[in-house]
């Protein structure tokens, strides 16, 4: 990553925003596009972005070495298949999806060979949605994961580190998609499954004055974006069933022991789940 | 509760302690009764409460007209069978346990009919445990439950109210002990339950370095204390039983919208939590 590159945000959500931001504060020329008017607009105002388009731009791409796509998966997918003739050779892309296997395969498939796209995924976010909560300071505690495949280069790999670098996040590490995947089924979606089951358990918002802070933690990701989660748990359906019926087998299993009374396994279980539980204290 | 009250705390805990620090600042008379010396010897010394003794000592038991027991179910049922004749005439009882339809039948059911037993629950706590972690303002974001049955006063009720006042609780409530229990098994064990399977679905303690607040928030309480909680799972079973197997049904629900790609279902199903999550906001 040259001191001189330009870089194009595609999708000036609460994620495009924050790289902007991050990008813009260290010097680079930021652009952008995105299909609300008021987003780039805000982006200009907060100084964030040099210059921006609503939907789409052909002489905004072209200057672009740097690109990342801060769009769904879905429309990830349709703007490569509508707009990727307009990249200059040698542009490096790179994007923001949660779920990596079926997307990686599928634009390194379809997109030109003289294009690089190198895979990421920040593990960043917020409840909310929109340009105007982005902050660029959401990276320093979080992770960023690269998922590299035999179609990229060690120049374009090291381009998306750097990339993270310059965004100060916390922990940088590399995995295969498949790998990826398989970690985010179980950390992330499988948790937010159980939050919007727990919620949608029955209607006990009358039980709101009783509340405390281990029902809150637990469903605090019951607040969620349909759009977005419906798709990311589509594209990585295998490994979340398979995640679903481990944890409901689990669950099972606690039941049949409180069901018998068998308070010895019960301690058991609890022990386990202490211990388990101290490795991952901050 | 006049303020020449003695209070006499049997089982000087993290809640114990918590209340006999409370109590102090507002001028009464604390006592305290506990098996552990170095329990006794650190409220002494921080001046929590006015005298002590190791196991039982019937002199305490016999000047104090306001008992708290902060000893769990088991404990507290033995203590009664072996030490109630100790009790002054007239002394008002209250305690802090978890659940309370069983403890509360079962306490009425053998105590003197010059004492009078006034359930309640301070849903307030740690993750840790021990009279050293006592901190009295952990009560001011907190709810009190009072549990009173067709055997308590109302002179015996205004007492148990005045005393979650005096300790600055932030909301105090009256539950039938069957009301109560419902509640509990599903705000706070049913997601006991949740955090301890998830921790104990599979051993994912590799997966420490990519951990974000999601899952951290969801299994902090699977740290949890194994007497306690499985005494408290098993004077509460047939309600938690039921709130597992709803919470079983509604998952299998989302694994089949999840695996036949019913993604109408699964964004419906979105959307109705995020609105439930909503009123549990701060």
């Amino acid at each position: 990553m040259q001191e001189e590159s330009h870089f194009l945000i595609v999708g000036l959500g609460l994620l495009g925003g924050s790289y902007a931001q991050g990008l813009k504060r260290k010097g680079f020329h930021v652009s952008a596009l995105d299909l609300n008017p008021e987003s780039i607009a805000y982006a200009l105002k907060q100084g964030w972005i040099d210059e921006g388009a609503v939907g789409f731009d052909e002489a905004l791409v072209r200057q672009a070495d740097s690109v990342v796509f801060g769009l769904y998966p879905q429309a990830l997918l349709e703007w490569i298949d509508q707009y990727q003739d307009s990249f200059a050779p040698g542009t490096r892309i790179t994007d923001v999806t949660g779920v990596k296997e079926r997307i990686v395969a599928q634009v390194q498939g379809k997109l030109r060979p003289d294009v690089e796209f190198i895979a990421s995924h920040p593990m960043a976010g917020r409840e909310v949605s929109g340009v105007q909560y982005a902050d660029c300071s959401i990276f320093e505690p979080a992770n960023f994961i690269i998922t590299p495949t035999s179609a990229n280069t060690p120049e374009g790999i090291a381009w998306v580190k750097a990339l993270a670098e310059t965004l100060n996040f916390r922990h940088i590490a590399t995995l295969s998609p498949a790998e990826h995947d398989k970690m985010v089924g179980f950390l992330s979606q499988l948790t937010h499954v159980i939050a919007v089951t727990l919620m949608n358990t029955s209607d006990n918002t009358h039980l709101v004055d009783y509340t405390g802070d281990s029902f809150r933690d637990l469903t605090r990701i019951a607040k969620i974006n349909e759009s977005l989660w419906t798709e990311l748990f589509l594209m990585n359906k295998a490994n979340l069933v398979r995640e679903i019926d481990e944890f409901a087998a689990e669950l099972a299993h606690f039941r049949s022991v409180l069901e018998n009374e068998d308070t010895e396994e019960m301690k058991r279980l609890f022990r386990q789940s202490t211990q388990r539980r101290k490795c991952f204290d901050k």
